[in-house]
């Protein structure tokens, strides 16, 4: 463990607005997060192994398991809204038919590296059944949402360390309040424009016909090429002064919008949608093998299981552009703090990813 | 084990024309099966314990995995265009999204029961790397393509047996020439239109710029309610003499399309809606808990790991309505085989399902 | 004009149930039309000049303009929602990208002739502005949804008769109960299966929740082929004695499903798609050349112009199945009526196309 | 007509880049224009009455029509593969579904003002069939991709002025070379981020497997609110002074990417996908009243009318990262360039538009 690590270790986590940087025009939430969205509680296990020997095939791990549990409540039998959007699909997700066809969630978000994904799904298969013994048995089901990034560079792919333990923890430990970002769940191994990145979060506050709606993003961030970050629009990526990485790969980003608007599936494609926007925003380009999902909910509407209809509430679409905007900066925001909070890490195999610069930075973007 | 059992065992599966009822109008290739696609492989790995004592949480399983192989060499270095369609999204596919996206497969599609979906998954990623090591290792992935149907009546969905071993052996078995139908594989505890069903396969052979191709088709069938069972237009299902499970769940069907024909994925996409409409003619409704889910792929043209570009070959949009109608057909048909290869069943806490009554289905149809 | 059309000129349509023929296993509604949705009017323009001496481009026209109202409120000011789905995507159809988008229909449905769509387009915003004068003024617009099929084997295409009086009688004449099928309407010079065909409805009621909710069918048909045609399973189309059309094109169809069930455009879709596999039970493929678009809207939610917010009903996804089945019957009968009720005829150019021969029908289908 | 309209008038139109500011980091081809990519060319009719006397509901017209023809040759015999992405769909597009399963443009790409979408499609086809006179009368259709934004502040939408000899003088008058930007054609009576707009166009040439492919992007920019304007980063909008329009609406954007890279449908539809990015890179939202549309098409391959199959070249999906870099750089030039071409305006009823301020712009945003 060298001494760039040890720095590492001791620094605090930053945010761009903790540089006093703000992104957008809109007022951001008292979290600056995706909690900020009343209900919403965000959860990590964390498997950090950086760099001890391995072998090629059994290197060390630095990945791990993030949850976006929707509200407070059974997220089994009170079902939130959501919607999908694909910008680019060389990635895993599952849970998505469910969610398209049925237009809800039935259980958390979970994101995590690539080939977690099975093991993931199966423990959270087997927690909704501790959980709901009922599932399984009959006509229930549960249909695991969880989406991945790669974080190949850094940890072991094929050793699959998360599974029942890992979930079950990092569910149970969803909480309100602030979030913490960088390298901790799934971000634990991830890459965006050849920095450290991981987790983010972000978010907006908007009026709408005289209520104030709260948008939240978080991301999973592994996207982009250095020469392409730009931040508040300044392309910094060219000239920031930070060793580039030995061993590039394409990445992927996950996008997670939350809500309290009152909409359903088919306003929140529309967010969806712009979350991309806001991805577009930070130079990221969704290239050829990035696996780009996004995914939005609101908690302001319930499908309760059991009920035979719903009464639902949604803004009237003439009304909902100040939560378009909102989802674009709060994205756009959420991925650079991905970087903002992350510090050099040297993960397996000695890959060495150094964090962003954030005195260069400083000095570089307008206040 | 009831003496309806033991009949069951003894019996030889039956396919439809076997009873002299032909369905459609396209001639049939040399085994009626997806197989006779040249190249097509189709494996199963089937457990069944019947009814044996067990718990409601543990009980007995009848479950399994089938593989179908798009051709005989590498099918991660050689991969095959293929397309995706979804009629219903009650249930989970895995791989959808790099199919969709880069337009191919880069490995065998695996069908199974519900919850084994992600030890299936992982499985296949074990397989895919130890059949290449530098998967996960680098910028190189594998995307398991795994598709379920609910065998929740006769098997146990929470047990979950089905795992690297079963994996394994289903795909190094897969073997061209016939098709075991009926309850093996993924098939084995499923059920449709109140019989017991599981897995079927046809295929069409029809001539097209003077070149004869082939349309194959295999089905995991668990659809369908008894009164709107329809066998060559005749709605059986109500004048039938069977009795119905006591326990009855909405179902899904997964739709295999393989075709010789040269087509990229645009192409195919039209032939994955065919298999909609050819389930469409069995009384099939794809209800609301149903996940109904095609996927078509063409032997005819390869995406090589490594190739730089490729050269392709594509029927013009004009000639290509033949192998429409051969893909309903096959659909159609491969689905009644399903029904007419399986027998009476006993599952799960003594569930038990009639296999179609055959000598009184002959009777009811015209040849 | 000859003996045969005479004949045709005196002959009163008849449908498939006068006939004592019931297709399906629900009850229909009073009508048995699209009609028994309260509130839905149909209109039909039909400009029918059968064989009159012309030039190959400017030969007689056999087309017209059908139009369905889905209530009797200001359809621009209460919007409907609505959902669209494509199974083949050879044809025309305008305002599906609002209709998507906005989960509403701002109109009545047209439905025309292919090369009638400008006019027909171009028609119904003269109409709208006529009727909101602030249309076009300001921020609000009108999204004419229009759709095709293609009479070009009976009507000179290139002509285009349908313009601004055509459209607003046909809209302005839209009325409630039974409506008018066969050569009507858009319907005047479409063939289907080698047999005259064109407008066809129908209609089934279910119980769902303990309430009563009618689905309705209106189907403009110009789809198939002689030998698939399929009557209520039997393939009637190989053994029918009936003179071919010289001259056969692939055929469209579009597809209208309306109901009074609370639902949203999410599970209109739903509909929609099931709408398909009705048509999938005549014996349509469709085809390369086959445009077949489907779209369906509820009259039981209103998206009020000005609203700000809106309190919709929808009924659970676990209690739709019904009108799933419901939308199967109806749209099957819908477009077997459009057969039953269309005579001889002979068009453009002297191209004769025969009627469904009803007496040998009869002999041939089960009651 | 005032003094301001005077100065527009004599003021040639200007482009980013004359002011020396470069955006991107990718080479730009010899016009910087869509038409780098060889043979597509480019046609404007533009109607430009400016501030005349006249009613409400029948005021001076400021609208027109743009062409954009693939390639030289006959665009219905050699049809280009193309692709489509809806990114907000308050708009209208014809011809998408064609497009779309045939996976083909059939013709050219027309562009104009939303109410003479019906008028321009009509022209489409009496051109279509003057130049093909088989269209219409047998098999043999055309489906004309006509799509719009909305000139209703500065124009009488509701006048419909552009028919026959407007479409066919455009179409006839396409040119290679230089591109007319601004207050043209489509983009005559269009404004984006409060500022006057219209057309622009902008391209990249990148190099690919050692081969040196251009991508071409122009747009028809009606869209954006003036805070959120962002040039190269800079968001300008809020800091400008320059009077804002009286009246805004939501607007739309049409992006259009041609390159002679060999990709066919499912890979453009990657590249429409990113001129969504590009265009989110300038502050726009696709906010909820906008029509946001892209389409993108290949020159490199041609499906030929009559040939029963198709030899086609792809580039491989590891390689076409750069492609999506150049269609993101193009695509957000193009629409700066739109609002640097375009002069103060003043339109219907006394409408007033401001161009631009490029003094201002120049000191705001670096080189």
């Amino acid at each position: 463990m060298d001494g760039r690590l040890m720095a590492q270790e001791t620094t605090p986590p930053t945010r761009l607005r903790d540089m006093g940087i703000k992104l957008g025009l809109l007022a951001v939430g008292t979290y600056n997060a995706i909690t900020d969205v009343a209900g919403v509680r965000v959860g990590h296990y964390t498997l950090r192994e950086n760099d001890r020997p391995g072998s090629e095939t059994r290197g060390p791990c630095n990945t791990g398991v993030t949850v976006i549990v929707p509200h407070s409540d059974d997220v089994w039998l009170d079902r939130v809204p959501a919607a999908f959007s694909m910008l680019n699909g060389a990635g895993e997700v599952t849970g998505r038919e469910y969610l398209e066809e049925l237009g809800t969630l039935d259980g958390p978000i979970f994101l995590t590296g690539t080939f977690n994904v099975p093991r993931v799904m199966d423990a959270v298969i087997s927690e909704a059944v501790r959980r709901h013994p009922n599932i399984g048995m009959g006509r229930h089901f549960v249909n695991p949402f969880v989406a991945e990034c790669s974080d190949a560079m850094l940890s072991d792919l094929v050793a699959r360390p998360i599974g029942e333990r890992e979930v079950a923890q990092a569910w149970s430990e969803a909480a309100s309040g602030p979030v913490a970002e960088g390298s901790v769940g799934a971000g634990t191994g991830l890459v965006s424009f050849g920095f450290k990145a991981g987790i983010g979060t972000s978010s907006r506050v908007v009026e709408v016909n005289s209520q104030r709606y709260t948008v939240g993003v978080l991301v999973s961030a592994n996207t982009g090429e250095r020469e392409l970050l730009t931040v508040k629009g300044i392309r910094v990526g060219s000239i920031l002064d930070a060793p580039k990485p030995r061993w590039v790969q394409e990445g992927s980003i996950i996008l997670i919008v939350a809500t309290d608007a009152p909409m359903l599936s088919r306003q929140l494609k529309r967010l969806a949608r712009r979350a991309e926007m806001g991805l577009a925003r930070t130079g990221a380009t969704a290239s050829n093998g990035s696996g780009d999902f996004a995914v939005a909910f609101s908690t302001a509407n319930r499908t309760k299981r059991g009920a035979l209809s719903h009464n639902f509430v949604e803004l009237d679409n003439d009304v909902v552009s100040p939560l378009f905007q909102a989802t674009i900066e709060a994205t756009e925001e959420a991925l650079i703090n991905a970087l903002c909070a992350s510090r050099d890490f040297v993960g397996r195999n000695g890959h060495f990813v150094a964090g962003l610069p954030l005195e260069q930075l400083k000095r570089m973007v307008p206040l």
